[in-house]
């Protein structure tokens, strides 16, 4: 099932091809409570081994319009893993001194260590996002950092980090009705944000600058996932699968330990058994 | 003069081939000593012009056997400089949490922002000299992190850091009679360490991780140089020059400020003159 929102090869591709309301023929959110809840499950035992024998470590990015769904996803799916082990990073407007580092500096930064897990709320892909549909870099220098992006994370899972990149897909009809909500709704006013509104107008462009992104960074070892995101639950349920699937495929296990050494040390060799 | 010691692409070279003796034909350090003053002082016009303009970065890192001189040509050469926007680095066994991260990891993070100037004593180079002489990483991930390396460094100068890679080139008799010294001389006892005598046996292996290193990373725009370190003034001199070349060829200069901005903002506008 995964397949079919996988992309794993630097291919052209249509985000126009996905979509939004895709559920995978599931008919609603009650067919799949159980398996969600078995999914969490089995993702901390997952984590458990992951901290346990730091060989492997996990980069999950989440990127996608304005409310498509970046903190519902990350609180639905990831709030109950060990906090001792993993750490939601948010990517927001560059400080004085993150711009003046190279575009990657602040994402290696917080970068995963081998035994942890990493979510980022946006990412270093917003370099050839934001920065490409407002003209403050031209084409060149997004395909150039593309580039410098793709060897980014080749030379993080070189050095054992899994990198899941999730693609939150909204219809504009759905953004719209979430800005609404949030303009009505006195308990979710606080996360309206009036430059949302100015930023649905490039909504074009930056369809075309995420399948620009997408097509150049798509790897077998580091692919992108589609994930269809108007409804809110099929979202959830897909990027857990995901994310569940990539640990479970890493083939963790509890290091083993040499309990001989233990007997030696406590005084009790085998000779003495 | 500098291209002698500059290789900036990659191709096959010998170590042999330099001479650690090589004085570039001046007699000795009176003939350099007003020049040498005359260039400092150059070197810190370069650098303040390269912190108000904020355009650019340096990153100059040095390379070499023990006891070749790090430390004491990052002391002759630029402890003079203005330390808002100057900081020497010091790459030693990596700690824990470090060695669970990716090789390029800690040096990423204390890579010099626009503005400023690194020195790294030892470097992410490390990741493939005394790890590969030790046999810690086989060939083959030592050709891959060199790879990683070479886009690395490209992602960095991308980014308007230029990087000077300094190796500086002692012959063994030379560090022998250096790790003499140290063991005779109470000042300087504090700076012998048993393991630089057991590190001499592997001077070969070193040597070929060296060549192997510097032929796959030296490129035009971020070369490496050899620079002959068995006398000191020499290699300070040499070192010097080095530096303010690559900050001369910046072209560096101060920003321009619109002064109608501050007449405004005094109330001394255009038409009141």
């Amino acid at each position: 099932m995964l397949e079919k929102y996988r992309l794993n090869e630097k291919r052209s591709f249509s985000l126009a091809d996905f979509d939004p309301e895709d559920t995978a023929g599931i008919a609603g959110k009650e067919d799949i409570e159980a398996e969600f809840e078995a999914l969490k499950d089995k993702l901390k035992e997952h984590q458990e081994k992951l901290f346990a024998g730091k060989t492997n470590g996990v980069l999950i990015l989440f990127q996608g319009m304005d409310c498509s769904g970046k903190d519902g996803v990350i609180k639905k799916v990831l709030a109950g893993l060990n906090p001792q082990g993993f750490r939601a990073e948010s990517f927001k407007k560059p400080t004085a001194d993150e711009s003046a580092h190279d575009f990657l500096w602040r994402a290696h930064r917080v970068a995963p260590a081998k035994g942890s897990i990493a979510a980022f709320n946006r990412s270093y892909y917003e370099e050839v996002l934001i920065t490409r549909v407002h003209d403050l870099i031209d084409g060149k220098e997004a395909s150039k950092r593309l580039k410098h992006i793709g060897h980014f994370e080749k030379m993080l899972s070189d050095g054992g980090i899994t990198i899941i990149k999730i693609f939150l897909h909204i219809s504009p009809d759905f953004q719209l009705r979430k800005i609404q909500e949030r303009m009505e709704n006195p308990e979710k006013l606080w996360k309206f944000d009036p430059s949302d509104l100015e930023e649905r107008q490039y909504w074009k462009a930056y369809t075309k600058a995420y399948e620009h992104a997408i097509k150049a960074t798509s790897t077998k070892r580091n692919p992108w996932y589609i994930v269809p995101a108007n409804n809110r639950w099929f979202r959830d349920y897909l990027v857990l699968r995901i994310v569940e699937s990539a640990l479970d495929s890493l083939d963790l296990s509890y290091p083993e330990v040499d309990m001989s050494q233990f007997r030696l040390a406590a005084g009790i060799n085998e000779s003495s058994k």
